[in-house]
């Protein structure tokens, strides 16, 4: 079987493998509070050409956004995000159970627009009973989003600005960041994040490592509080090392982005293959994340032939929205192998 | 000033301050372990007609729907309710902040479909990785509903149908229960509620009572842990017979309905008076809560004359829902005086 | 039957009750604001003789505690608070359902020591690894307190300073904050609390009220975020005026001192009676909770006497603690009863 | 540097690294649903001997106890732990923050007793006013506990008697389960637990693994809810094959307690070189956790020496309490230098 349906199929990038084999003996002290831990913050520093930035790292993605939301906001704050987006849809409730509401707001293409959140602030700064509604604390983005779309810098510039004058954090879940950096049409730059958000996350689990997601924080309250949320939050690995020496390991040589550039190619050439053989997209867009919409058919024939791939989304016209992935690991073989298999659904 | 924007302006019917004088020297133990709350869930089963009911006492209608909901939802579940219902809209992320999602469906009427329940519930069961998502646990409407629509007996008992088809309790918030009770159309009665709720309220607040609000358990599971959960809320009150004595006395010679139907009867007034002086309305019903449309102009004018009233919502057109509630208090006299006044506005 | 098992038997000061039925079919604005919570505000700044503090009504004892605490800490901090503290031992663990540790020490006397929070803080502070612990965020002490000792105004004003030195709140619960006043040897006035504490309650369910608890805050943060919090708890009462009409009859003519100058007359009484017929007591004071000490014949000769009092806590040598209490609405002649029974038990 | 401080200092068992490297191109589908996670089960219930269990796998020791309990406990329970335990000194409140107060009992030796368990439990079945106190609901225990004492067989059974006739669930953290299980005059065996126990865990983070905790769940209702409480505490690993590989290895040729006996018998060894050398201990026994008491020369001393060790404790008499911990990777010849060392302080 060839599989598809995400981007977390398989271990790591053999550099990353190596290294944790490398480090297997020496004595690191826990808790993140170790060189190789150090070094990655300094080499994530230095990505995103600031020194003003504090990193954390954290096992995985819903972690990383429960720990973050939970530690920046007040009791009775909520978090603005797209109806599609992780935190509203596949966290089992996370969220909500650190006590926080998730204020969806409708999204077409998984993005939110700065008139959406200004709304919503506008309206609840108007109500004179507004102690009686959840107040707005935070925006949440993804980049790429959860429906494969990238947001232009210009876009995430406009979110931002929009949440200085309500009082509002701009979070940005960067679990795709490197395959949205990498992406063809992309001007949003690692390095402008911190300029952009109050807090974001650089993917690992998704994009090389093992697993593990590095919290890069902006705002000066967040970043003095975050490791005490991470400990009670259950959320800081015993051997803080191991997530060290991955990101150690990333940001190196520009391996986080070399592995991202593999997947983006790929997916490129994906998106091509799908619409030369006349498929529709949920989202016409190039990135990792490709949701070609099939007949129920073409579903049926494409598994028969032993490609395993995500059943996205039902169309109200009886079609499939499905979902294939690239990622740093994808055979190149395997796509050619599928692009020759839709040819004839 | 003569104000019409909600129901609970004014105190109680006099035969409740009359009781709780009555009472005031009587040496009453604490928590609800008192005579007149004893006997004030007796008269409540007898109004239910039936024994198999536990009912417990909180002042308020957060505090009770916020208790019952993360008494009887696990963790990981999360209630279904319409996107107007108080829970999602007025209740500061108090259901979040008890760990729950609110899971809003649309409802261009403030009432819920028991086929959107059904949707949602077997989206949930279809789902492999269900796991991710947030279980349904629970639906909760409200009777009248919080636009002043009311449910017919059948509404309920096919939700109640589908949450049993799939595990999930149905909770009605009564908070103007009485109202709805005694509303022309209305086909719901008391004594139906046991049937086809697990958990309901008989709202006090806006009913007459200085305060209160009945949670009346059917599930037997939430009757044995309610009382624990109540005190855990804060929602315990120490001197429990003011809620008994009230409702005791509410539910003394038919007390809670007749002041109920004076509301109601003030209503369809109200109502008439609107649609002859030519407002359109939201929703076209004659319950107590009357939500007619006005111009900026009418709104101010109405205003200006001495009447205060909710602005409820703006329609797209530039237009204003106001609200105007009738209530147990509300004098005929003003009613008549606010009929006059809008005929030239 | 005579009882005396605690300080919230009987209804309200006839005051109260008057200014309620007067009130009546005034039509007041919801939650608090109205010109009788205006007006109750006012008073209470007067009585503590400062502008600077803010002060909000909730309707019981453990509702104002949950929201203050969870209002004021931190999701990482905890709250130091003697073993048998309310909040430790009969909130149902309201406390920790907010999300809070309380960081119990011992107590032979029911009062913390500075020594106790200095040492605790010290510790906290010098741990390499205090990312692991619950970070002290705030000292709780009860003025009287559950074993109805007393503060000093010299024992408050140390503890204020270790927590200020660090960076703790002290949050005075006074839920008998009259009582205490009112007994003999206290120093401790209401308007020293400003100047001592972040933030305390002015009790007034167990001070002549028929409920209601004032939590006067001080911290600035706590001010501006503190309605918030009070609406998202369930807290925030509908008929809000309820609440200000109540203390605003109680700080007129001093009358909430004048309630609690009756219960410390008695108590004193009390405690005299008990000594002089030989009773030995858990601690020797004269407030309005005595904890007398009894055989278990005398315990079950003076219960058929008809007297109901509170079986507090059970000595190692078989003797029983009880609790008599007084409070502004005890008859005279039933302490005078009571002191006869006991002379022959 | 020769480091002894904990168990967790180094990576894995060479063949973990192995099979994880050997693995690192199979495309695993994700969050446990693969084949390495349903071997490693398998073999936990064949080591466990029986078949009624639920294995399911997380990353870390407070994630694996904040979701058991978080999972087990109604909202109103506590969970009755010794003050020493580790729930509630060393996890930064994790536990308060699912909502659950941790009742902690005395233990001088890091272990609970069943009369400690019952008492509390028979004060609050006796209490008629236990609505207003924390239901205890849980017995937690560690095997070995955090100061290196060992369970009896006879005792964890006379704990679990005690927990089934007050209807409390029984949790074994086994962190360090295989130290436990390897150390001399244990009786307690792994196929002991799941007759003694409601849920237990078996480390891996401290015991040659990575990382990983397995959970093993005995009790019914925990084991059809666990998955889903993993999820929404953000403890679902999305490459859960990491977990049931490294747990398949472990549970292969049983590598699990091979290595947990080079640890225990490096321990027997330590604990006689430090008698031998004169040094009292807080705690006589030798498990992996030795606890000698030093001087504060003594502990200057071989610190300069170049060997790190915990600061675990301060006695009265001024000594420090110290830590020495083997563990799989101890190098005996490290231990050798240490108890040379040792001799000239």
């Amino acid at each position: 079987m060839i599989r598809f349906e995400c981007d977390y199929l398989e271990g790591a990038a053999p550099q990353i493998l190596e290294a944790i084999a490398q480090a297997n003996y020496e004595q690191n002290p826990g808790y993140g509070c170790d060189p190789h831990t150090e070094r990655a913050c300094e080499l994530i520093r230095e990505a995103c050409k600031t020194k003003d930035i504090a990193v954390c790292f954290v096992v995985g993605g819903t972690q990383a956004n429960l720990t973050v939301i939970g530690a920046a906001l007040k009791n009775y704050q909520g978090v603005i995000a797209p109806v599609t987006s992780h935190i509203n849809t596949h966290e089992a409730g996370a969220i909500e159970l650190t006590g926080h509401k998730v204020i969806s707001v409708s999204s077409p293409d998984g993005k939110i627009r700065p008139e959406q959140v200004e709304k919503r602030c506008k309206a609840y700064t108007a109500d004179a009973h507004r102690t009686h509604l959840v107040q707005p604390g935070m925006v949440y983005i993804s980049q790429t989003t959860e429906v494969g779309t990238l947001y232009t810098k210009a876009e995430v510039k406009a979110l931002h600005d929009v949440c200085k004058k309500y009082g509002l954090l701009l979070f940005l879940d960067g679990a795709r960041l490197g395959y949205a950096v990498e992406s063809p049409g992309n001007d949003l730059k690692l390095e402008d994040l911190p300029h952009l958000c109050d807090v974001f996350t650089i993917g690992g689990t998704k994009q090389g490592a093992l697993f593990g997601e590095a919290a890069v924080i902006v705002d000066e309250e967040l970043k003095r509080e975050f490791p005490y949320h991470i400990k009670q939050r259950g959320a800081l690995l015993a051997k803080g090392w191991l997530l060290g020496i991955q990101y150690e390991t990333l940001f190196t040589d520009n391996l986080y982005f070399r592995l991202a550039r593999h997947a983006a190619d790929l997916a490129v050439k994906m998106h091509k293959g799908f619409k030369e053989a006349g498929f529709d997209f949920l989202h016409n867009h190039e990135t990792n994340q490709q949701l070609p919409i099939f007949t129920q058919t073409q579903f049926d024939r494409l598994k028969e032939k032993g490609f395993y791939f995500d059943h996205f989304a039902d169309m109200k016209d009886g079609r499939i929205v499905t979902r294939f992935c690239t990622s740093w690991a994808t055979d190149p073989a395997n796509v050619d192998k599928l692009l020759e298999a839709i040819k004839d659904l």
